[in-house]
């Protein structure tokens, strides 16, 4: 069995540790939290501490913390020259003590307390600093996940930026569309085959041949109905500036 | 059986076509192409006209061409008092010529011949002069979907403009993703679960109860390190409003 111990109690942590519970290959030997209780459901109350000099020994260490505590969290730890990663996409591997050996691990996913996810979909990026490590994480990464993925810090950050774009950005697009909605007595779920069709659409086309509508058949009229009909500033300028991005876009090569 | 005429040969004519052939309540009796090849696939040769006054006589006609040509095809018919509808979401029923008694029969979904669609689960948004013609309408369209609404002109206008934002916008957004992706060698398909995800969580949950990310826990030294990295200064300018909008949005009660 290989030990892990799992740093942190928020929403990474605890998808980790339920991930990881389910595997007979991995054993969740530890969990640290200042707050014990936020995980009591997942984990026998011996095997939580809020005690950083009480932490055992294990082959793996995942900090799943703020991205702000990572270099402090890391520092604290109260031995030397094991593996431990973290789970941010925005924070440099650098970022880590030196006193252990470090690495990235990654999931690329949105996580709520709320949504439960399959973990066995989702991408998880790996770094280290040397071929042992990375082998090893590729190895737990692939008890958990079909989808894994050698991304450095750079491309990470890269990753990071792109998936701001597409998912806290285009859900910011659907509260538009909801409010939109809301203002003229719309029920929201009409959308809700067209937003479902739009996400399934880019699995078998690229984003460029799954385009439609007025901005890129440089519909003017419409567009410019659309403008007329919109009162809200934000919602006009963020209407403007997206339709001018589709229309550069289409005149790309 | 009810009788059918589609007049049109593009992404929703053929859509459509296909959609009632598969029901054994619909007879699509005859459709309208210019070019008559363009639908050869779908209907016998014997039913495809190109000629405004072989027009046979049906219960319903369903004008699916592009939003200019409604009112010049609708004034072309050569008959009066049957119930003409036309199926765009952005142009009033008032454009459909008045020799007739006319409708909207509007699905509201993004089209691409490339790709299948379902069209039981698309919403069909309806609206008619009078009561008689509505129920006809409701009719036809529960033979081929799960999702009939009844939908004004000025709530169809609000909708395409919410549906510009959750369909052409979202996947310019999923277009920016792409390219940071190909500029840092990064396969695309890493955010795939990420986007289905983010499609799929608000069906559970509200767009502001899904939302996650730098923007809403205003982590600003992440949005620095994000515009930093940018360098295309039309992706700059989405990040900074489309972050703007996400704050502007948390303070909202």
């Amino acid at each position: 069995m290989i030990k892990v111990i799992i740093i942190g109690s928020g929403n990474v942590a605890q998808h980790l540790i339920q991930a990881f519970n389910k595997s007979k290959k991995i054993d969740v030997v530890q969990a640290f939290s200042r707050q014990k209780q936020a995980l009591a459901h997942l984990l026998d109350s011996h095997k939580i501490t809020n005690n950083f000099n009480a932490i055992q020994e294990a082959d793996l260490y995942i900090i799943a913390v703020s991205d702000d505590a990572i270099a402090s969290v890391s520092s604290q730890l109260p031995f030397e020259n094991r593996l431990v990663t973290h789970t941010s996409g925005s924070v440099s591997i650098a970022t880590l003590d030196k006193k252990n050996r470090n690495g990235i691990f990654y999931p690329l996913q949105t996580f709520s307390k709320k949504a439960e996810v399959d973990f066995s979909q989702i991408p998880i990026c790996l770094e280290s600093e040397n071929e042992t490590d990375f082998e090893f994480l590729k190895k737990v990464a692939k008890i958990i996940s079909h989808n894994v993925y050698e991304i450095n810090s750079e491309q990470r950050k890269a990753l990071h930026v792109a998936a701001v774009f597409v998912n806290n950005f285009v859900n910011q697009l659907y509260q538009m569309g909801n409010e939109i909605c809301i203002e003229n007595k719309i029920p929201f779920e009409i959308l809700q085959p067209l937003i479902q069709e739009t996400a399934k659409k880019i699995m078998r086309l690229s984003p460029k041949e799954a385009q439609t509508g007025p901005a890129i058949r440089n519909d003017q009229q419409t567009i410019a109905t659309h403008l007329d009909f919109l009162t809200d500033e934000n919602q006009k300028n963020i209407y403007k500036i997206l339709t001018q991005s589709i229309q550069n876009n289409g005149k790309k090569l």
